[in-house]
């Protein structure tokens, strides 16, 4: 806990998509770096309002909102009838943890569709940063979103998440992949890392720095470097 | 997500204390730790079973148990009755997160006396660790159970913790403090730290390091060392 939270220029709205069987981690670990900026909101949405389970830890997060009512109002059609939120979409960014859950995930309409209306190319909903954790780049891909883009994933789940998007440029070696509003990062701390540099790329760096402060984290600050890519890495303890 | 999980020789239980304003990370970052170990068992534990919400990131969190139901068996009074469960407890683990909520939970009976029914010394509760993170050493400052002890918090809300025990040994510089079976970490993800280094000391580096392998966590593993300890610390980014 902090005394004083740096203060985000605007408001932004952060859409965390949680499924059964989600990493609590994956979704935890950014929340933290995003909720340490006043002016960041979080809002955990998922198929259905309520209580969503996951397996790590065996924890269960309730979901504040459900895909139905996060749907975008299309931004042209705003537009068309002149609506004063037009450029302020419910949404500015969004994040996909991974986890066991996505094995299944991947073959759920329902949260592809709201995917893709969130993050289709030209879907005009106004999201401004489409972001995945771990094994949420498979989400991602399944979906179609990263056809033709370079993304990362987590390396324990490799051949499997990598299967999920044969059009994708998978990058092995990577913290983190930054590819237009697409961010995706490798497993689990990973997207903790990711969200460090969103905060930086979005907020600049004294913001982002007062979030790691205040998560008392010392950010991995390099997209590229990331020992786990190397097969039987083990990280000294 | 990991194909395959380090195991425990043995269960272990570890209750996770909840209460309105806990900060999300202090308690999943450990969480996630030992919950790559199969065998290891998380609780979620507060006041009343149900929704608890925190306040960074705006997450709520549903508690599987109530303080009353997990109130501990008297080992001694097992023994008397010669109870086949004399030697396993229901919780092996303690942890007690941070956060806001802190402020008003160190005046809260009801958690600093189920606190003091599992960490008191010779209360026969069977607890062999007792861990906190961040301002949750306030709480167990508050529950009279650091007095004497060397322990360590967060450093934004310094003043403040350490005015809640001033019969304990704070240390400022220090990423976590292990004194008998208690151990108090500095802010947020410091208790992720700690939480490796107990799976170090408890099941061995193999587990340890295979814990922090599945999370892509490259864990800070000095204990006494800590940026955060000096005024005006930001981290690069």
């Amino acid at each position: 806990m902090a005394s004083s939270k740096p203060q985000a220029p605007h408001p932004i709205r952060v859409g965390i998509v949680l499924f059964p069987g989600f990493e609590p981690l994956d979704a935890v670990g950014p929340a933290n770096v995003f909720g340490a900026v006043e002016g960041i909101q979080m809002l955990w949405i998922a198929e259905q309002q309520g209580p969503v389970s996951s397996k790590t830890g065996s924890m269960t997060v309730v979901a504040s909102h459900s895909f139905a009512e996060m749907m975008p109002q299309q931004q042209q059609q705003q537009q068309q009838q002149g609506g004063a939120d037009a450029a302020d979409p419910k949404l500015h960014w969004l994040l996909v943890p991974g986890g066991v859950g996505t094995r299944k995930e991947v073959a759920n309409p329902s949260l592809l569709s709201f995917l893709q209306a969130w993050a289709a190319p030209d879907c005009g909903s106004g999201l401004q940063l489409c972001m995945s954790v771990c094994t949420g780049a498979a989400l991602l891909a399944a979906a179609g979103l990263l056809d033709g883009r370079r993304a990362t994933s987590n390396k324990m789940a490799w051949e499997w998440v990598t299967s999920t998007g044969p059009k994708v440029q998978w990058v092995r070696a990577a913290r983190w992949v930054a590819d237009g509003p697409f961010l995706t990062s490798s497993g689990v701390t990973a997207g903790t890392d990711m969200a460090v540099a969103v905060l930086k790329t979005q907020l600049g760096s004294e913001v982002a720095g007062a979030a790691a402060k205040y998560n008392e984290y010392m950010p991995n600050t390099e997209a590229d470097v990331d020992p786990f890519a190397e097969a039987g890495f083990v990280p000294d303890v």
